[in-house]
């Protein structure tokens, strides 16, 4: 194997690919980054076995052929030589990668190209393209409500369901559940199917704010998403998943709409006491058109009122202050609407208008939990 | 006590004054923030007994008195306040910290006042100013040689000389050593002080890329930094320091003139290697106008070379290639000056022109170490 090709461009491509390597290093070939030189292009993959990310990029193939370097290190020096036009990197010994550059020659060893695990080529049942800042949108609205323990596998998952030409993504962790909806650009078949959580957020930070669509393509075992000259593949978890539609009542006694911002500041306020209780209760009471948000902590209390539109009775209620913020961080409606029903049910938070989104969030029973 | 203040300078005032809390919690009374409201201001204090920093805002002091707030929790509120335009802050039954915002109240619990250390007064011997930016660029380009082991307490400290109107700071930690001179406002007596670099680095983040003067007071426990609303005061090391004039050489046998910027950029290409050597081990070779930089690692091997002047002998020399690199950080010259003896001599990097700093490196002696 032998190519030359743009350090900015090798650089730039390193960086996406190496974020699916492995974080525990117990297999060390899985360290490694395999690059691919045939035709006009240098292909990289990196692999966990259950995650992959291939990147191609231009280059000038003198000799065709692949290599497994040392995916950090070779990152490591490649992001140094982000302003070199032309870098030469060939493999043509069975030992060692020789990197040239100006004056300069790098020589890293190689790692077995023998043993690394290829990665599966799958028929796919059901393809698609969303808007690519759609896609990033639903994903960072919901991935963090889905659970982090290992009780319930599925919960460590987003569940992604495929109506006509509507896409909802779910996360839930047993407290509470983010629902999400977007537009596909073309009806579909009904599919559904759980992403890992881990895997969503690496294909997160992979996504641009991006008017263009994504293709994706879905089988009962992967997920591949295609981003131009950038490729992700995920495996699925194959579970059962929560029935959702149970869990979320029918009927509310009582709507308040308020500003998002306000309740947002008030909340992080609040959460400084707060985070120092368990579950970080707090309290909210609504009278009449007040909103009174308050906790005490064994430093101090805090009591903060805001003014909101009620429809209905008064309530008093008690939630954990974390999950309400992380909802209000990823919503950015002036005004939203929160809905109950009793002490001890669920509430939601919802648009003023639509069902783009709906968050459920479970209350907490007293104050000794 | 009790005053109204601007939550946006009162948020401002307590970031810097929280810089002086003790990181290690071992005495809890330090890590309260003394609030003092007299006359039209309030002065914020926090000190760990070895270091102070004091900052005066303007308030509306209703009641004049002093209280001693838990110093992280406040500053958690108030930063979360900085849009409120009025925060009105009581103190009146000795137990609680009382904040009230526009609707709301927030209460925290008080610490003992009269269990809180006073910052002594102290009579300075001597006073001088300097061009703020000059003390912070002293600072950010000696520091980090100083020791950071407690083998020679004075080494942990930065030791700075003052003769005439001139102002030199060093520091070193055995294997190499920093020099910076600066020019003062004002001839003032010669005097020479050792200051923790730990305080020194906090000084460094109040200062600001500035071109007023910074008042400065030496007596010999302490100094005090005078920065307009701020000050800042450290005790100072009273140990000996090293006789530094013995350990420079007075003369040198070769001198290399060479481009930072492409120093610097080989150099961290080539610690990439190195940081899995023991003391970063590279080579450096000078063989006419080419100097050849080289290191070896199980990983692989990178072997650079940079054109150079050169108006002595060639040399082969091994050094720690991170004490090279955290000079080049922070020197901004296009060109600069390398001057060697022999492979076991002390090295130096100067200017080109001048004397502004000067950065002893002592060589490593061969690969086994």
């Amino acid at each position: 194997m032998k190519f030359i090709c743009n350090g900015t461009q090798l650089s730039d491509a390193l960086s996406k690919v190496t974020k699916a390597l492995p974080i525990k290093k117990t297999i060390p070939i899985l360290e490694g980054v395999k690059l691919s030189a045939y035709g006009n292009n240098l292909t990289l993959t990196a692999t966990d076995t259950e995650f992959a990310i291939q990147k191609t990029i231009n280059a000038d193939v003198q000799i065709e052929g692949d290599a497994l370097v040392p995916g950090k290190l070779f990152a490591e020096i490649v992001k140094r030589l982000d302003n070199e036009d032309q870098i030469e990197i060939s493999y043509t010994d069975d030992q060692n990668i020789v990197i040239k550059y100006m004056d300069s020659i790098t020589t890293i060893k190689a790692m077995k190209l023998q043993e690394y695990p290829p990665i599966q080529e799958f028929e796919y049942d059901v393809e698609f393209a969303m808007i690519q800042k759609d896609f990033k949108d639903m994903i960072i609205k919901t991935i963090f409500s889905a659970a982090t323990d290992d009780v319930r596998p599925a919960l460590k998952g987003c569940f992604l369901e495929i109506d006509g030409d509507e896409i909802t993504c779910y996360a839930l962790d047993g407290f509470r559940l983010a629902i999400v909806k977007k537009k596909l650009e073309m009806p579909v078949a009904k599919t559904a199917v759980i992403i890992p959580a881990k895997n969503l957020s690496e294909i997160y930070k992979l996504l641009e704010e991006d008017d263009q669509p994504v293709h994706i393509s879905i089988c009962q075992k992967r997920i591949a998403v295609d981003l131009k000259h950038t490729k992700i593949i995920s495996n699925l978890l194959n579970e059962k998943y929560t029935n959702i539609k149970s869990t979320i009542p029918a009927n509310y006694e009582m709507t308040v709409t308020v500003n998002k911002k306000m309740l947002e500041d008030c909340l992080n306020r609040v959460y400084v006491f707060s985070k120092y209780e368990k579950s970080n209760l707090i309290k909210l009471e609504i009278k009449g058109v007040k909103l009174n948000v308050s906790t005490t902590s064994e430093y101090g209390n805090i009591n903060e009122y805001i003014a909101v539109l009620n429809d209905g009775r008064d309530i008093q209620i008690l939630f954990n202050s974390k999950f309400i913020l992380d909802c209000l961080k990823v919503i950015e409606d002036d005004y939203i609407k929160i809905k109950f029903t009793t002490p001890t049910s669920p509430s939601v938070i919802v648009p003023v208008e639509g069902d783009r989104y709906l968050y459920l969030i479970l209350p907490l029973r007293n104050y000794s939990r």
